[in-house]
């Protein structure tokens, strides 16, 4: 783990780099590049911009993460659903034209940078830890879906209003299935095709004839490439833009972008702010995944905290150049890694391949067709649609499999914000629901052990007059009640009990709440006859207990170390007689 | 416990009445009906309402509690907090005349009944377990506050206008010093004279006079009518309203409510839902938990559900009598127990002191001063100043403090509802955070006992190659990063460790998160050399754990029934060196 010794990984990596390593990050860099050029005009289809932004959000954020980033493999750049964000939320501003447009996307940079940078400095990184993997899960499947929806209008050429959810693009495609126009739909399905072979047949067969993995590699990867490639040939060769009205990428200005001063508009800005916050939030979240995945393999780890300071550096550096927010994403990063990148040296390369595509062959692209940029976005989100982790959760655990369903429905009913701040919601409240009805059991003793076990579960022996109760949760507000309840209807069932002991080893804090309940029980359970014992308080708990006045209220009650403990100290001990008092 | 034979209360109590319980509930009754008549027309002020309307509110809806509550000594009326939330409520209609007010409590009351009764049908009545007690007691602190400051108007003459917040209220008193009325000052400060003494000091004054508890009771609990007869008796001999000024309650009509027909205005009751839920669950809760305390004095038990119905159908009798919302009050209730309630029919009797009040003696309020009403309402509140809750709860648990003083906050800067909400927010997000950072202790054996203790705490021995962490929390998405952080923490710290056993006797579930958490751990310990072992893994939990393939994924690693037997099997056992692969 040599990302200790500087602030910088990259200069670490640099002590130890060789020529191997060189060719590895060069080989790397080169295919993510390939990857990138049709993914990045792509995905800027999908945030409602111009196909370059896309490219220039390849370039100078890539150079950025490549000095700051912590992760050697990590690919940054324009993906799929930080686009999809970003599209929904500039939409509003299209009316006013594209420079209102491209505006409101720097600003959305600028924020996002921003507040990934504040969650460094307060040290709030952990704060997505709140977003559960169900949570991610139903998001994930969802944009994907209604990314996917989405790109269908390119390969039918049929004009879609933009604001139609996702299920209502679906009815306008349906109604208006006698417009679509077959010469687009046929590039769009090549597109398709080859996506699929490259991804799917292409590398084994290329191994079968015998190919050098250094060129059978690159070559396996290029499949968005070949895709794009073939069907611009095809619409240049027959002069299908002007013979069948296949509509084309057409002029993209040539050279790299430039680097504007920014004009903040602080009204703009706070507008954006919460979409922000959560594409920043989403976008950091996908990339310590991805990253963590990868590193794991290395037996290293991602610094978070660097992860934080390198996205956010590198969406300033996206609004420096313009464009809109970028992130690590899961394919080019798998890509990158399993080609052999070794540092990030390798997004140098791709960021400096861009650059010179952008400078020089943008002309290039000029027949390329929508279709094919609309298959390379669908072949590329199609794996994220995750029904696995549904299956796993549904038998695993219940309310996961709740949340990632509700937050699937809330995302595609809601919208992307609303969506994930209700599947947040919801996994909290599935959450304090489970806690609040806890499993408790009354146990008693195995064999002639010091073990004791849930009564209804093993084979152990209980004595008449004390009741053992384990409670397998902590004690707060939402519980207590719930306990309280349980206890006394157990003892109320066994009349001979003149000891109740709580087993308290789960038990790992109690609240004020809870507190006071356990006060009140001790004089019902008093009243009644009975006396309250503790025993495998934590540490914690017990120092805890020992800033009230709670021992004070156990009267005769007792606090044993263990439970076998107690059960010996008990066995022949009788209370005083209950006085029955008004 | 005699309230399981029939589903009305009532119904058991009365097969075991007799004359001396009818004595109880009659001494009861009349000391309730003294202080309701002074509060209730002091509730009805609060509420912005004409005083008769907290007059009604002590009739109809007594009687209905009285048929169906199972607290024995629960008194229902007109309550403080509510009067405050109605208030508050309504204020807006305040323009449109006092009919659109008076209607805008009655669906209030309406609401209130139709929340209570759902609540009950959706078996939802322990929804009120998500407020902690923090939440309530901060929340009562600054409602008790408010109302306090509220009345200071009316003590000082000064008209204040309604919409301002407390701090404003008192900075307008502030700056119309001057403008303070003396006489009306005087009255009400000698009204709180009256009621300090007779609260602090008639009662044992009246035992030294050896005067007997049927004469003593009533009259140490008469503090409020006490003060207003004298103010009003004042008024009326000085003619202070013709000759100073002094404002008095005036004409109040005669005659038992009228009781009318609904008519029902949906949106004005769209609008005031949420306000409606609110009043609905505290009135709810404070009912519950003065009934609960005083049944467990005589080891009874309150039924939440029978509650909810006795509750809901006493404010639809609000309803029905025109009035606004009632509640069961905590001072009382308090009052009723201590004087001998025995059933509800104390309550019932009550109702019909109540009535003849309003039929025949409303006259006697006419000149009965505001400021002496403003004084009772403020010497009944102040005792909810909570400050000991926080002291106890600043020792006991820093975030039950937190939310307190919170709560507090909020609801003073905010209002009531937004306060409530913002307070039970926060009370879940500092649970969040609680157990987003867990408790985790390295543990070694107690002496040559088969019990594991933490090794910062306790003098234990531990071996070398073996690591066993105690996890003191369930595991799932907000704390599963930290807990495997720190599990490779202290593996990285202990470089010869081979085996790490996770004790799980305080994980009471896992979630998908976690799962996938510890599946990628496996491979992360497997990959630096160590094997992962599992120890006293709850039942619940192994179930769970049976429902994936987390079993297949341990490889060399096993499942141990306690912790001594994993010491003991893995205390010679050594795993194959890792591999180091790419």
């Amino acid at each position: 783990m040599s990302n200790t010794d500087s602030a910088l990984p990259l200069l670490n990596w640099l002590k130890h780099y060789n020529r191997e390593m060189l060719i590895g990050d060069s080989m790397a860099g080169i295919i993510v590049a390939i990857m990138l050029v049709p993914q990045g005009m792509a995905y800027a289809f999908l945030a409602g911009l111009p196909p370059e932004y896309g490219l220039y959000a390849g370039i100078l954020p890539l150079m950025v993460y490549a000095l700051l980033g912590s992760s050697r493999a990590l690919a940054v750049g324009p993906v799929a659903i930080a686009s999809l964000m970003v599209g929904t939320t500039i939409a509003p501003y299209a009316s006013q034209g594209e420079a209102a447009l491209l505006n409101a996307a720097v600003h959305l940079s600028l924020l996002v940078g921003l507040c990934l940078l504040l969650l460094r400095l307060l040290r709030l990184g952990s704060i997505v830890n709140f977003m559960s993997h169900s949570v991610i899960s139903g998001f994930t499947t969802a944009a994907a879906l209604m990314i996917a929806i989405s790109q269908l209008k390119y390969l039918l050429a049929l004009d879609i209003p933009r604001q139609l959810r996702a299920d209502q693009q679906l009815g306008f495609m349906f109604q208006h299935l006698a417009d679509i126009h077959l010469p687009t739909l046929a590039l769009g399905l090549l597109a398709v095709l080859i996506l699929w072979f490259s991804k799917a047949r292409l590398g084994s067969l290329l191994q079968q004839w015998g190919l050098p993995s250094g060129v059978s590699q690159p070559l396996s990867k290029a499949g968005p490439m070949f895709a794009i490639s073939l069907t611009a040939g095809l619409v240049s060769l027959l002069a299908l833009d002007s013979n069948a009205d296949v509509l084309t990428v057409g002029m993209i200005p040539a050279g790299l972008p430039v680097l504007g001063e920014l004009s903040i508009d602080l009204r703009l800005a706070q507008a954006l702010l919460v979409p922000a916050l959560l594409i920043a939030l989403i976008g950091f979240l996908e990339s310590v995944s991805v990253a963590t995945a990868l590193a794991s393999k290395q037996r290293e780890r991602v610094d978070a905290n660097k992860e934080l300071v390198a996205l956010g550096a590198a969406n300033l550096a996206a609004a420096v150049s313009g464009t809109y927010p970028v992130a690590g994403g899961f394919g080019r990063s798998m890509v990158n890694y399993s080609a052999g990148a070794q540092t990030t040296i390798a997004s140098l390369i791709s960021a400096l391949v861009l650059a010179v595509v952008v400078a020089f062959f943008t002309p290039l692209f000029y027949y390329l067709p929508k279709a094919a940029l609309g298959a390379v976005i669908i072949m590329a989100v199609l794996p994220l649609i995750d029904i696995d982790s549904l299956r796993s959760s549904w038998r695993f655990n219940r309310a996961d499999a709740l949340t990632l369903l509700g937050t699937f429905v809330l995302v595609l009913a809601l919208g992307v914000e609303l969506g994930i701040l209700g599947g947040i919601t919801l996994s909290i409240g599935l959450l304090l629901y489970r806690t609040s009805q806890p499993h408790m059991a009354v146990v008693g003793r195995v064999g002639d052990s010091e073990h004791f076990r849930n009564e209804r579960r093993h084979a152990v022996s209980t004595r008449s007059h004390i009741l053992a109760i384990r409670i397998d949760e902590s004690l707060y507000f939402a519980n207590t009640r719930y306990v309280e309840s349980f206890i006394l209807a157990e003892r109320a069932a066994r009349p001979n009990i003149e000891h109740v002991v709580l087993i308290c080893n789960a038990v790992n804090f109690i609240d004020a709440s809870a507190l006071e309940t356990l006060e009140n029980l001790i004089v019902h359970l008093r009243n009644d006859g009975a006396t309250l014992h503790l025993a495998e308080i934590k540490g914690p708990v017990q120092d805890q207990l020992a800033h009230s006045d709670f021992f004070q209220h156990m009267g005769q009650g007792q606090v044993f170390f263990t439970t076998d403990e107690a059960m010996k100290a008990l066995i022949f001990s009788h209370p005083p007689k209950a006085i029955t008092h008004r």
